[in-house]
């Protein structure tokens, strides 16, 4: 019932649509992939990139870092690809300034309440850690407002049919379609693009 | 496969959704009804609404008036009900202006060479007639980018999913969600909404 769920059946359902992968300065598990599941990256590596600004978010997160390099972004995008990235409120906000066709979907859950009864359920954290994380939860809600769209994560259908529909609409955005105009005012056919 | 097959294939599949009833100055032809098919006013009456900044957008056709009244319009939405219009490039965006909460959609054909075989097909014009509505509507489509969204109407029940898709994902906008946002934020439920 919770995000990743959400995220790998709309995955399943658009095989046109990427999971973008992240930069990262941790060591390779038993199993991972450079390209596949991360780049994996040295922090001098990773330092340059940021400071050459080709990373479209990032993140320190214990003695780590953390971030979305720009470069394969861009080359998917100028494919025509849909890409996915699952981020944090600081992370969204900063993919979406630099990439301002960015479209951001902020996945709610139905009640703080049903929240913090998935993480105890889940089991794999103390009741304190589940009290910080709800209260890190309350503050990024609160950021909600900045997204685009909201979906609340009550049914998963029901959310990644809701996903499917934003993701559909927004390709027929007016500013995602110029070709189509200037083609049409030419005297050019569309057929059944 | 025109524009009345996909809005009358969109209103059959969203039983929320109510098409916009017009006024109009012109007489009721035989078995219209006054709010059902047209408000029919007389001129004086029309004047008023006009006068009263009442009329959502109007338009002269030949002696009669046309034009959307404000007030039902604001009732159903009060209600959280989805009102569909249809209506040329002046009277979307003149909506627009008033109710910037509207959401345009424009129906394009696939090629102005299609959209011409269409008429043709119809034989309800002469050719004269059907070269100036050609006209017409090459000038309409480079009106296009200030709509919001573009569905090419290539194949009806295509464009019928992109229409629902579109009324979806608007649902889903930031902007009119407000209430569940401090509804979850006071720590209430939101439940199946």
């Amino acid at each position: 019932m919770g995000k990743n769920t959400v995220l790998s059946h709309f995955l399943a359902s658009h095989p046109g649509a990427r999971y973008s992968i992240s930069a990262t300065t941790r060591k390779p598990r038993a199993g991972e992939k450079d390209g596949k599941n991360y780049y994996f990256y040295t922090p001098e590596q990773f330092g340059d990139l940021l400071q050459a600004g080709q990373l479209l978010e990032w993140a320190q997160v214990y003695d780590e870092y953390y971030g979305t390099p720009k470069a394969p972004i861009q080359q998917c995008l100028a494919r025509g690809e849909i890409i996915v990235m699952d981020l944090d409120v600081q992370g969204a906000l900063a993919v979406k300034k630099s990439l301002p066709e960015a479209v951001l979907v902020f996945l709610l859950p139905p009640s703080l309440e049903d929240l913090g009864e998935r993480m105890r359920r889940r089991g794999t954290e103390c009741a304190q850690a589940v009290d910080r994380r709800l209260a890190a939860a309350k503050a990024e809600i609160s950021r909600a407002r900045d997204y685009d769209y909201l979906i609340v994560n009550a049914e998963v259908s029901r959310a990644v049919a809701q996903l499917i529909s934003i993701v559909e609409a927004e390709k027929l955005r007016v500013s995602r379609q110029s070709l189509i105009l200037s083609t049409l005012e030419e005297g050019g056919s569309i057929g059944n693009c």
